[in-house]
């Protein structure tokens, strides 16, 4: 009958590396038919429960306790089994000699000065310790490492971003830097398409399938999963944007993150806006306010991101927005149309905020009163309750002429955007009405009037000579929403200014060489990469014991 | 000095377009400057003292009071005005003239027995009750009216579903039957393109851009705005899409709306891409699960539809899913890549429901234990609770491998989908673990096994021979996550049924004839498209008075 043998260890630190071969050393041994070496967490006991492996003695242990259970034939051979577990973790299989392996940060940076990167990979609760050193040495860090705080996160980003340094993480799993893959990367050509990405798989994708389209990368540079977090601001996205813009070797851009923040995704849409190369854009979840919005591409997936990236390379150059001054003020729209009010709201979110409609796309938007406008604001008209006992909006102008000149009268105004909805049952000439109005509210001060015109060259109110009256009434004339969209947004969007020290560019374009810390395979896999590379022999603080850490990490300040 | 006069006129019923016509009229007087005529609503009073018309007398107003303002240049000229209000009435202006015009549905359904439609626009209160009437008569019906209860709007849609009719809202503002143009609508070619909307302005700017093209119209059937939403359940948009999969005319469908329900989503994405015909998709502001998903295509914005459609239309035949018999049970997504796994559910949620995963798109997606699947359930094995001192499962197969024998197992599972993520820092040769193993599942019973491998072919793991072992154990494999996504969705959805009784396509294909109720204009256009009509002269019962309507309605029942 199999027999199931176990042993705490409280405390004591232990890479994972190591742990998984612990695993299979006992599994290797003679009788042995099942093993498991996990941390204490909840989770890890029930994992081990589920494969039969957990025994009532190991239920008290906690997150920082080692678990490691043997199923074997007999009580013998499992007994046996766990007796080698200290021959098994000294006998740790190694690529480096530790002779030669510096035991600080500080150390390998001395013994490979050009090495500008620091790769962080030891446990979360230790990460923002070595990143700050890092910084402080002035060096770019690769964050591996996940649980690190929140709090960390920005703060280091802060840091970093005073210094022209990037912070690449916390649990940020790949990057290609000048050719060299960080952490988890697929071999792929260089070329012309550098990557901005809050997720390491999704740069994977990418990047492979640009690969096997016949392009190549020039940088690809990973933000962690919570740099697009409102909190976080997007600083690391808004410097890697920023330095892929001046980086002339790269053309094509590719922006990748699970849905942002809302407030972020609107700044930093109008920062990729204004970069001057094509962007592609895939917030994946992210509801896309059009196919194109100026030089801005949006994918709806990983491999369509690839694919506009290579398409965009070959692209007759982009059609960057002319150099005009931009209109300034606020938007308003009056729309008769509830979808063209939903879909400009859609469109001009991604790049006004705040903006506020009684027809919003999330709760936030919500005019509180609709028949008050603050900030940017996009009214639909046709709303229930304008609408009882008054004839709808493309029927009967009244309402909109009225509000049309209420807007105009605020000096914070600078923008007006109209909806004319032609057709069987509308108004049967509403430029008659609308022009004059739109001609007279123009006379008082500059201001711009867009105005979509829906309609056929069939309907009866002569599309032709609606559109002739509303522009000789100086109203810019659009067919479809997308276009109206664009315009606006093109008028509208002011370039937001680059934060903090901009990041060397140089750093990025010298033959990569970096401080290796935690997980060795990503050392080994520099050093088969050929780029240069030192392994800290790393161990905790204090052996993993925090309280002592803390002791000793005040005594080092003082 | 201008002078304001007011008349509050209690509970009387006015249809909308005579108090436009009052307000005009008025202001057509001689000396008045500003004239309001609207229903007593919290809204309308505010936009009267928006225009400076809202006086003392009019605040303890209701809703169903009829405030009249005239502001003139002196108190003479103001009461002048107001004196004319009664003439002003009785003098509106008609079309028709009320000698030839039925007073009910039921003599006007005799007059014009052809009329296999009905229009209905009188005010939301009594809107139901009218199409209630239309229905007993077998008639289909157009309700233009807003301000319908939903409770009305399931019932008015399940009665119609049992006898092959539409109701075509509340608050559905456009269609075209047939050619003819309903409410408001744009006159637009006949053509092979077929639309079912739950918005107005989208199908007139939709359609408006397909003529534009060059393209034309078949059936432009609307749903009103609540159709997609959980309580209706997209009767009406599973009726019309029914409809036109069957009409010979219709080539490429268009299916268009706000943001649906999710649950709705999925039955009607799950239906539509059993109609045998390309489907363009455009649910506004709803992230698309891709670009392409079997016979579905996902537009962005309302002109991107028409596109996509006009496209389609000269598109190679639609590769319509070969008829294999589909995989039943369930899918469960083992994933090591979080964005890839990301990624999966907002393919497979599109039309695989309920979908379970520790990374979900919606809160109520999520799975309340990571360590157990339910129904569909992608998990990410990359998950920090999984994390905790365990090596990422792209470099430790182990977590999956067990994971894995552990889904198998479940014999409610039909299908199992995998990643595999090569490259730098990666598991040297994962596909030496994971084929056995999926060898080994697939030999106890029918099950397949998926795998999405993301490398190139310069990746150290030898992308070639990955892929060679993981076929060679029985497993389909993809190298992007959208041919992946397309895969499991066709090999796992189910057409679903055709709800009630089919509507008869040959009312879509008699010429138009319809009885209007409410609107005249709507009258007016059907009679100016050529479409037989006729007008009821419709009066609410009681003259408005719900109490009295109330004993009429039950005096009439016995």
């Amino acid at each position: 009958m199999p027999s199931i043998k176990s042993e705490l260890r409280a405390g004591a630190y232990y890479d994972s590396a190591v742990l998984m071969q612990l695993q299979r050393g006992l599994l290797g041994l003679p009788g042995v038919l099942d093993s498991g070496v996990v941390m204490g967490t909840p989770a890890n006991q029930e994992l081990l429960a589920q494969c039969g492996l957990l025994v009532a003695e190991l239920r008290p242990a906690g997150p920082n306790d080692l678990l490691i259970v043997v199923k074997a034939e007999s009580d013998a051979l499992a007994l046996a089994a766990l007796s080698q577990v200290d021959a098994l973790l000294s006998r740790r299989s190694s690529a480096v000699s530790p002779a030669f392996q510096p035991r600080s940060l500080e150390t390998a940076v001395q013994q490979l000065p050009e090495a500008q990167w620091v790769l962080i990979s030891v446990p979360g609760r230790f990460a923002a310790g070595v990143a700050r050193e890092a910084l402080t040495l002035n060096r770019h860090v690769f964050l591996y490492s996940d649980n690190v705080s929140l709090l960390d996160e920005i703060e280091l980003k802060k840091a970093a971003q005073e210094k022209g340094l990037l912070v690449m993480g916390p649990d940020c799993g790949t990057a290609i830097i000048n050719g060299i893959g960080l952490g988890f990367a697929n071999r792929v050509r260089r070329g012309a398409v550098g990557l901005v990405g809050a997720s390491g798989t999704g740069l994977q994708a990418i990047t492979s399938r640009i690969h096997a389209l016949g392009a190549g990368i020039s940088q690809a540079i990973g933000t962690g999963g919570r740099d697009l977090q409102a909190e976080v601001g997007a600083i690391t996205a808004r410097q890697a944007l920023a330095a892929l813009a001046r980086d002339p070797e790269t053309r094509v851009i590719v922006l990748l993150s699970k849905p942002p923040a809302p407030s972020v995704a609107t700044q930093l849409l109008a920062a990729a806006q204004a970069l001057g190369k094509p962007v592609i854009v895939n917030f994946i979840g992210y509801p896309p306010p059009a196919r194109k919005l100026g030089s801005l591409h949006f994918a709806t997936s990983l491999s369509e991101a690839a694919e506009l990236a290579v398409e965009q390379l070959s692209a007759e150059g982009t059609p960057s927005w002319p150099a005009e001054p931009p209109v300034t003020g606020y938007l308003r729209g009056l729309f008769s149309g509830g979808t063209l009010a939903y879909e400009a709201m859609l469109g001009l979110q991604a790049v006004l905020s705040p903006i506020y409609s009684n027809a919003p796309i999330r709760e936030s938007q919500k005019l509180p009163d609709p028949l008050k406008s603050q900030a940017h604001t996009i009214v639909d008209l046709g709303d229930d309750v304008f609408m009882v006992g008054r004839l709808h909006p493309m029927i009967d102008n009244d309402l909109r002429l009225r509000r049309l000149r209420q807007e105009a009268a605020d000096r914070e105004v600078g923008l007006i955007l109209l909806d004319v909805v032609l057709g069987e049952g509308a108004h049967p000439d509403p430029a008659s009405e609308l022009a004059p109005a739109i001609a007279e509210v123009k006379t008082t001060r500059p201001l711009e009037v867009v105005v979509l015109v829906i309609g056929t060259d069939a309907d009866p109110q002569n599309l032709e000579r609606q559109t002739q009256r509303l522009q000789e009434a100086g109203a810019i004339v659009f067919r479809t929403a997308t276009e109206a969209t664009e315009y606006v947004a093109r008028r509208m969007s002011s370039p937001p200014v680059e934060p903090g020290v901009p990041v060397d560019l140089e750093t990025l374009h010298k033959p990569l060489a970096a401080v290796n810390v935690g997980l060795e395979s990503f050392y080994t896999s520099l050093l088969g990469q050929g780029a240069g590379a030192v392994h800290v022999d790393w161990r905790p603080p204090a052996g993993g014991n925090e309280k002592l850490a803390g002791i000793l990490a005040r005594m080092k300040k003082k």
